[in-house]
């Protein structure tokens, strides 16, 4: 093989793991040895690290560091003296200059957007590396304290009242129940879980609204000080933060703060005096009836972020909301911020950005181990560049291309007036994933929140229609790739769910009712994103997609994985790897499967594939 | 033809022009028309406008408003209530969805950063509509007025000495000099050949530092509040500017926000003591002798932007650097910002884009219509948002794709260790500029200052070589792009020149030096640039890219003109415009050279193409 007859530019690599950046948590001053791989046969002539400090573009020389079988290694230092230090690669050949950033290989001179980003002393929670989330809807999880349940009629909204259910009934669409149909779930309830869930293997729990409030998601938060008694109240999350340090498991909470519900004490106060302390907490157009709301839903008043007040209240003192829970004896490990996409943006005043910094400031003033991810159905990416969110929900740059690619599901958020049934390709998959990891730097994406699906969404198992072994690939795929996996509660033991609630579902306790096939897969998918060390401090390189297969590498110092994936049944397949930089005659296992493969022409020639077939290939050393 | 014979995606098109865009320039609560055109014949069965209202997504679903020959003309509305208001297009096929933004079509989700963008109550420079700048080197355009020369032996800076140079000699070196030799050069010589730039045709001039300095580039400023006397003083500015409102002509000063030279008073008390009151607007990590310096050079001391202070007298207070020679009698029209790269960013301290803002608002309070443009060398785009600078000098934009095209010439600003003497091909130079327009506003992208050279780059006669074919069609395709164009002093006449100081040769007055075809070739393109419909109002659209040959259309509603430009000799070229929106049977002038074409089969037949051509053609209605 020569260059000539492959295309050199793919094997082109960098990314920001501990293989190419010495350190991809550097500090102020320090040198960080950075590393380009390149095909030992490229016509590359000479290489240089581009960077901007201050805004000035530098360049450095890399020389040739190491070679092996198949590659060459250049190096080069970068000083770390800004907040983002961007950085990219010249590379010089007989037929000009070509331009590797995080994005792709190129003749023009990009934009520094894409460039490759360290991010100096950055708070990034170590306990990430290995965790894997396990998401639970409280009410629907388990009722471990009968004696707290919401009782029938305890209140109504509107026309609705409190009914109480039975345990696995139906659940209630809005229209039936307006949100007031409660199954019991509690906080005791998860404590007396967590066998299961340390079985399971997840480390790391989400837990969706506990605040006071009135409907089954509590999202229409009454009181941020204080967990819902009907979940067992403030004892109940003390008990539930004990009991989880004793399994070693983390925690994260659920709120809201780009609106309050109308039961609100701080909204009803200030709708009934126009001079309340709270009124400036809110835009009032013309008091008290009309006010800024949350697309236009009557219930949930926007808050105004241009009150200092509020920021005080919110996340500033060491009383706000934000930081109370942080301390003991709650001590939760971060925060997910729902609707984190609008939080403090308002027309004309567009404070998302400078509500970001502060929230980031006073939670991990805290602590920097905190977790800081926020809801985004669309592009979180201008608030992951290290001074905002640690990640978010990664519905664009995990879920939604690969619900349209396993699904044909063109669904997001809310309403499309224009939705295609027809399933786009694994290159468009791809070529998704990579543009979004692209946009924000390497130790942000390695902490995203990747989910199948959530209490926003239909289950996964439902968008591939039931299909289990694309169900089976959709979490290979989740538990294999760049980011932080998460199961929805349910998800491993084969809950199906369309759109809320009916993904909102009794968890079943009845282990005849479980899948265990695809529990067991759960068990072994999670116990390996746990502890391969590819896949928990290895970059990423896509080496290749055709329109029903996918396949990249995760790799570390330690150990090499390929990850295949494909929708569609295939006789034969021969799957081009030698991009990653590994030599023909290398042998690889397949760690789900057990088959062994070798290296020929730059290839694995897989046979037989079934449709939704995987494989985790390690290679031998 | 169909589209499946032809791309269909090729022809979808939409930009920020009064074409696509009911306002270019709306305010807050306005509903502008937002319309896209899309081929006949097409496989797309629905459009949809894309937005983000305060971050949430929203869909408007498009119809379609009219028809013409080739195209179908789709339109939706867009509520303005941010101060940028992104928007894109998803268009259904039975293929699946495809989205249009700014930098293309794709079938992957993209970015929001390459949203088309509108933004609300932007103070554009109105003039800039069919404005042509002349960039002027004070000391070496024409000597005015004799008796305010530099005398020789007037002061020494290390070891050289002030040296009055007779006008036309060579320029020396800085070794040769330590840039203490002066030619004369004033203000009063300026206004002395208005007659000359006004037969020319400019509209608009940008001088280079005219403050009080010991250098004769003078970007060691020695006191900000005082124009050079040597230059005529602050009389002679006022005086200039009369002389160019009675022309109706603008003008733009050039000053330095990022550092000051290390013989001005506030480094001077500052480094005499370190309690002085601008002791802060410096950085001392050690007084007096360590402090932070531009790039390392002792004598540009670093100006520190946590100084309030130093704010203050910069930009904020009335009688501030930036704001008071806004004023009476000097009224100047904006300011060209030395290493705006740079400015406000110190390692930890990234103030760049706080004091970018603050720096628009100061200048805008005092007029809407003053032009804020900025160097930068390097990527500026995200200082182009709408809320910092108007423009930068768009070296990455515009003028080094163009030199590595034309020229073969791959030099930025500063020392490149890899440097390639392969021309990049048209479908290169065609991908760099599409990229740094899709990540800016339409309505800065017309506004960025195009210029083919400047005094910190060699002139581009001398990058191509001497080839005066392809120094025209460089002016060509300047003066029809996008954005403002304008004039080094001196390239209308023929003036080369090599690098720093070379490219700064004495004007030439005596007519019969001059290159006279190159002259009248500048004055034609300079009227039409000032007066042509499609350039002052229109959009742009890529048409075609090989190796050797660019073609783009610009089209207001008044007037179509597409431009081609062909560095290499050819024999007959067929060029695609079809994707203009044009049918077969349309005409077209050359308004260069006067040729009329027909449109055939979806494109144009050229012939006998020389190197360097360049056709203007106007379509005929």
């Amino acid at each position: 093989m020569t260059y000539a007859s492959l295309d050199w530019r793919a094997a082109v690599h960098h990314d920001g793991s501990a293989l190419y950046v010495s350190n991809p948590l550097p500090n102020y001053g320090e040198r960080v040895q950075i590393t380009l791989r390149l095909p030992i046969e490229s016509p590359v002539t000479g290489v240089a690290l581009r960077s901007a400090p201050d805004g000035e573009q530098y360049f450095s020389l890399m020389q040739e560091a190491y070679r092996d079988a198949t590659c060459r290694y250049f190096v080069a230092e970068l000083l770390i003296t800004m907040p983002v230090n961007g950085y990219r690669f010249r590379l010089l050949t007989d037929e000009g200059i070509w331009h590797y950033n995080q994005h792709g290989i190129q003749r023009s001179e990009p934009l520094d957007h894409f460039d490759f980003k360290l991010l100096a002393n950055f708070a990034a929670p170590s306990w990430l590396r290995d965790a894997v989330f396990y998401q639970i809807f409280p009410d629907r999880f388990y009722n471990g304290d009968p004696s707290n349940d919401v009782p029938p009629g305890a209140w109504s909204v509107g026309s609705f009242t409190v009914q109480q259910r039975i345990w696995g009934e139906p659940v209630m669409t809005w229209k039936e129940s307006g949100n007031l149909d409660f199954f019991g779930g509690d906080l005791v309830g998860i404590a007396q879980k967590l066998d299961y869930l340390t079985a399971l293997g997840v480390s790391a729990l989400y837990l969706n609204p506990i605040f006071a409030a009135r409907s089954n998601h509590r999202y229409d938060v009454t009181d941020f000080h204080n967990i819902d008694p009907y979940l067992g109240g403030n004892v109940a999350l003390a008990n539930l933060r004990a009991a989880l340090d004793a399994v070693n498991m983390r925690m994260i909470l659920d709120v809201t703060l780009n609106h309050c519900g109308w039961f609100n004490r701080w909204f009803t106060e200030a709708q009934a005096d126009a001079n309340a302390p709270t009124a400036e907490y809110f835009t009032f157009y013309n008091h008290p009836e009309h006010y800024e709301m949350w697309l236009g839903v009557p219930s949930l008043p926007k808050l105004n972020y241009r009150s200092m007040r509020l920021r005080e209240v919110m996340y500033r003192a060491a009383d706000s909301v934000l930081r109370r829970w942080l301390q003991p004896p709650y001590r939760v490990d971060g925060w997910r911020l729902d609707v984190a996409n609008m939080q403090g943006r308002q027309g004309a005043q567009q404070l998302g950005h400078e509500i970001g910094r502060e929230i980031r400031s006073a939670v991990k003033g805290d602590g920097h181990d905190r977790y800081l991810m926020g809801e985004n159905f669309f592009d979180g990416t201008p608030h992951l560049q290290g001074d905002e969110l640690d990640a978010v929900m990664n519905y664009q740059g995990f879920t939604m291309p690969l619900w349209r690619w396993l699904g044909a599901y063109d669904h997001g958020a809310g309403h499309y007036p224009l939705t295609s049934s027809v399933p786009i390709s694994a290159e468009t998959l791809a070529a998704q994933w990579a543009t979004f990891r692209a946009a924000v730097p390497f130790v942000i994406a390695r902490q995203q929140y990747n989910q199948l699906d959530s209490h926003d969404t239909r289950r996964f198992l439902s968008i591939v229609q039931g299909d289990k072994a694309l169900a089976k690939l959709g979490a290979v795929l989740m538990f294999t790739y760049l980011g932080v996996p998460s199961v929805y509660y349910g998800n491993e033991i084969g809950l199906a769910g369309e759109n809320d609630p009916d993904n909102r579902r009794c968890m079943i306790w009845d282990a005849a009712g479980w899948d265990h096939d695809l529990l067991a897969h759960y068990k072994r998918l999670i116990a390996l994103r746990r502890q391969a060390s590819a896949l928990c401090d290895g970059g990423l390189q896509h080496l290749y997609a055709d329109s029903d297969l996918i396949a990249y590498q995760r790799q570390s110092a330690a150990q090499r994985l390929i990850v295949i994936g494909s929708r569609a049944a295939r006789e034969t397949v021969s799957v081009p790897i030698w991009q990653g930089g590994i030599a023909d005659g290398a042998q690889f296992t397949d760690l789900l499967n057990g088959g062994t493969y070798s290296v020929q022409g730059g290839a694995l020639t897989l046979s037989s594939l079934s449709a939704g077939a995987a494989l985790i290939l390690e290679e031998a050393r």
